[in-house]
């Protein structure tokens, strides 16, 4: 029987993708909710004995999350012989520590949440600070897909002499990786503090990236505080318009509108979280890394 | 030590009552959304050792059960020695079973989350319909809270020459009830079907009322639709404008003004969602339900 996916609202594209990359079947699926703010689902399809896989991605999570909890209640309550979950964007990864006393680890709390209802779980690039690996907040097996490789060969497929832009020594690593792998240069921005209040900001070698176009890649993109700043420093440095990547688009309130009027010439994000900014396909990742979780339980069928 | 009152946002002034009367401090405790859309949340009160009670009605719910379990999560690894729930509207009562084949059943799956989270309850009116309990449902111990009684106690105070009106035959018995305890008379509306698509409504004894300010009573308005539509009724059988009473104010969409337009001469609800109809304060009877609850941990200490 054919792997039976079930996305929840908003998630309908990426789980038709998948459905043709799997070989399987969009369940008879509703959610709505009732207008007292309650939510309704029915899933019509036959589970029983069935793989069942919840697509949803979990930017804005928190009236999300009781309708993920249901489907995949339901769907174990019908008899699914395993629920997995496909979410491109996962949230909660920031808050993995209690920075001041009292503070909520919620990363920890919606971990325990997920993996006490779910079987394993599918996602790309989760925001991991201090830890290693999901398997350590996470009790449930998961795949992490990476989207550097795409997003490398988009910066190769569709921009002139890029260079690649770091905003701080921090980010240099990745940057570096980034850059090797799309066949580009990169440059990280030097900081100098010259008082309590004041930073100057510098664009090192200048002279050089006259005729590159600056490209600015962070994994996620939220307030997009950081990436207009960088994109003004470059500005002011008499670099062109630079081209802005980010792997996940959230972009809280008008955070889009105001880094494109900040000077970026162009915004591109992965198709994680629907937004008008996607051009970087991850569906046949997301595919292979559903099949890897897959394995097991079909392996553990042919061994009975 | 005195017991600490945790109110999410929009729960302060419960909170703020209870503590009176319960003689318990509000926490230092903080509720904020990231512009991600995900909850941070700190309590910098000490907790290691005391009895905590979360104070958050679930109107709405979806977006508030996030909040709700972290605010648990934190305060049990706080060290708290039992954390209480005071849900004034408590979600998630009406799909109590699968009506259609593959519905969620969601009152089930909701009272396990909670029943995880929390030691124990106290609510108003939950909405069982064909529950006797909500021990049924929830494995944790509850207290009910009943407000027939000061709604009775509102109408006698408030309503000149009252009579209790119901919109249907189901509704007789409560309605009977309310009026035997606010020594009012009362009358059910008789519906008649003409055809499939045809319904005459009429007021028995009719004359008897026109001098009469009918009153209708519901536990939950939310649509409203019901009340609108009896509220017509009477007008049309030459009755003086109605007032309405519910317990719960979720009032959907513009469900209150429609109540309004339709010819209700006054809305009224108890404090269970904060809502300005607000008129009945169910402040005393929660502190009683709270109350009881802590009475086993105060024994169990005196005993040690």
């Amino acid at each position: 029987m054919k792997p039976v996916l079930l996305p929840l609202p908003g998630n309908e594209a990426q789980a038709q993708a998948l459905a043709q990359r799997l070989d399987a079947v969009i369940g008879q699926f509703m959610v709505r909710r009732f207008p007292d703010g309650e939510t309704y689902l029915r899933i019509e399809t036959e589970l029983a004995g069935r793989t069942v896989i919840v697509v949803a991605t979990l930017d804005r999570p928190d009236d999300k999350l009781l309708p993920l909890l249901f489907t995949a209640a339901t769907a174990k309550e019908l008899g699914a012989a395993c629920v997995g979950l496909v979410t491109p964007y996962l949230a909660y990864m920031r808050q993995d520590q209690r920075f001041l006393s009292g503070e909520a680890v919620t990363s920890v709390y919606f971990a325990q949440l997920l993996s006490a209802s779910v079987d394993w779980l599918v996602t790309v690039d989760p925001h991991l600070h201090r830890r290693d690996s999901l398997d350590e907040i996470y009790s449930i097996p998961s795949y992490v897909v990476h989207a550097a490789e795409l997003v490398s060969t988009w910066i190769r497929q569709h921009v002139d002499s890029p260079v690649i832009v770091g905003p701080d020594s921090e980010s240099e690593q990745w940057v570096a990786a980034v850059a090797s792998a799309s066949g580009a240069p990169y440059v990280v921005l030097r900081k100098i503090r010259r008082s309590d209040h004041e930073v100057e900001v510098s664009v090192p070698d200048v002279e050089r990236w006259r005729a590159h176009t600056p490209v600015l890649v962070d994994d996620i993109i939220s307030t997009a505080r950081t990436m207009i700043e960088t994109v003004g420093h470059l500005r002011r440095a008499g670099l062109p318009p630079p081209i802005c990547i980010g792997v996940h688009a959230i972009f809280a309130g008008d955070a889009y509108e105001s880094l494109l009027s900040a000077g970026a010439t162009r915004v591109v994000t992965c198709n994680t979280i629907v937004h008008v900014s996607n051009a970087i396909d991850l569906g046949d990742l997301l595919a292979t890394g559903v099949r890897t979780m897959l394995v097991p339980a079909s392996a553990a069928e042919e061994g009975q």
